[in-house]
């Protein structure tokens, strides 16, 4: 299980690299829930969520990179931010994509400079093809979420969050594979209650945590294309189970609720699985308990259009 | 001329009612600009722009309100500010927005609980109808601009930015009637350069500062329902002539692929006025002088699509 001091050490690492994004303080009624919220703007990462941190550190962590570069699957986020950290790095970069990736994210993945396969129906086909690649190229694998120094990536979220909201008892995250919960829940090791967020057609966490191990689950609805892992990660497991409070299940149109809450008031645009933590409070699959300091993370941007 | 302690004032009194918006610092590569930039994310401000702070602080400073409420005229923008102040404080609000007025922005007025005339062809003809309404109704008037409790509430953002961003020499501020800049320029007093963006179509204030006078300038372009006034404010001028270093004029080119760079770098939705500063460094209207430590304020987002 990643520990505090690995997360430190991937901040280091990866500082420079992304964006210490900013937090928005909400009054108790500008989202109409009648009560204060901190939102991590993660959004405004670099190539439009979160996933730089973990791909910076899964980089800058392996030494010296192969000349075929690195190789990743992904629903697109990952694989436009594996894209995004080759460039920067000056790496060659292949990312495979399954049909339900939205053309926008296939074409902000090939803005970055990297070739992109896209085929098989979900993540895990891609997953499939693009481990049978990497035996032949013998690139870098950057796994979207499972491998400790992507957790540790993504745990400097936890570290930043903490860092600008100490205050905080409670933080909605969602969920896909689990790379993000999973750093951010080994960041505060119980310290805040960490509650993990997934759209009802994409339950991996939720039954995982509900079978005492990871199980297959079905992958479908508006936000599958971000959060359409099959199972959660084996790395990601035990620190779920110790250290992530609540796994709730919302509805897809409690994510569209809150896509267009968070432009009518902020001005901001999520896409489905950025803006499903946030969807927990608006449908009420989650009440904070009394006297709770609630943080939510906004977590991805990449979207087409205004919701 | 407005003062510090008529902002310090201001801030206190709109406190709690306009958000701290945050401030997001750029690495030197990251806009391809070559140099680090300090953006102040303004355009999260309620309702889309800065303009609360300036209805927040006319409407509170004025005392007792009529029971007709608030009336003013508008592009747009301070239209919605008035509104949602007005819905905030329990005032009625009426609002008068020209032709050009987008349809969103006029929905999002409308949203807000205000009735809405839109008629003539800028501002300027919907300042008229307002004016002739007011002498009827007796409603608060407040100005879009033209009011020292106006410049005083958008000044406070000169604050904000000092407080976050201490390290600034030069600091980039869109021109429509002058309400914005006047209150920042008020603010900072010349201890900072603080350079006017203003679209070719709608250069007012570069045509007041040239001939040491406001005159009649033409309003023209894509950012005319935020920036079209036809001169600036006279409150504004001699703050202005003291406290702006530099006016530009940049090309409706140059905000379009300024709004596409915030988009694509950032995932921040700016319409034309809220990115008309920042293409004053894409154009090269204005060039920083060397070792200048450069803020933008991207101050509106009431798009309907993404760039």
């Amino acid at each position: 299980m990643i520990t505090q001091t690995n997360i430190q050490q991937a901040a280091t690492r990866i500082a420079g690299r992304v964006r210490h994004t900013p937090i928005l303080r909400l009054a108790a009624d500008e989202l109409g829930l009648g009560r204060e919220l901190v939102l991590k703007l993660e959004l405004l990462q670099h190539a439009g969520s979160f996933k730089p941190r973990g791909a910076f550190n899964r980089i800058l962590s392996a030494g010296d990179v192969p000349e075929s570069g690195v190789i990743a699957a992904s629903g697109g986020n990952h694989g436009a931010a594996v894209a995004y950290a080759a460039r920067a790095l000056g790496l060659r970069a292949e990312i495979f994509i399954p049909a339900l990736t939205p053309a926008a994210k296939r074409t902000r993945i090939e803005s970055f400079g990297a070739t992109v396969v896209q085929g098989g129906a979900t993540y895990n086909e891609a997953l499939d093809a693009c481990r049978a690649r990497q035996a032949e190229t013998g690139a870098l694998d950057v796994h979207a979420y499972d491998h400790p120094d992507v957790l540790a990536g993504q745990g400097t979220l936890g570290r930043e969050i903490e860092q600008d909201a100490p205050e905080l008892t409670d933080l909605l995250v969602a969920t896909g594979g689990g790379g993000l919960i999973g750093g951010i829940a080994a960041w505060y090791r119980g310290r805040v209650r960490v509650i993990s967020v997934e759209p009802e057609g994409c339950p991996c966490l939720h039954d995982a945590l509900a079978a005492g191990e990871p199980v297959l689950s079905p992958v479908g609805g508006i936000a599958a294309d971000s959060l359409g892992a099959r199972q959660p990660g084996a790395e990601m497991f035990p620190i779920a189970r110790a250290f992530v409070s609540e796994a709730v299940l919302v509805p897809d149109e409690a994510i569209a609720a809150a896509r267009r809450l968070i432009w009518d008031r902020l001005r901001l645009v999520a896409e489905p699985g950025g803006a499903t933590a946030l969807a927990a409070l608006l449908c009420g699959a989650y009440v904070p308990p009394p006297g709770a300091r609630v943080g939510v993370l906004l977590c991805g941007s990449n979207a087409s259009e205004i919701p």
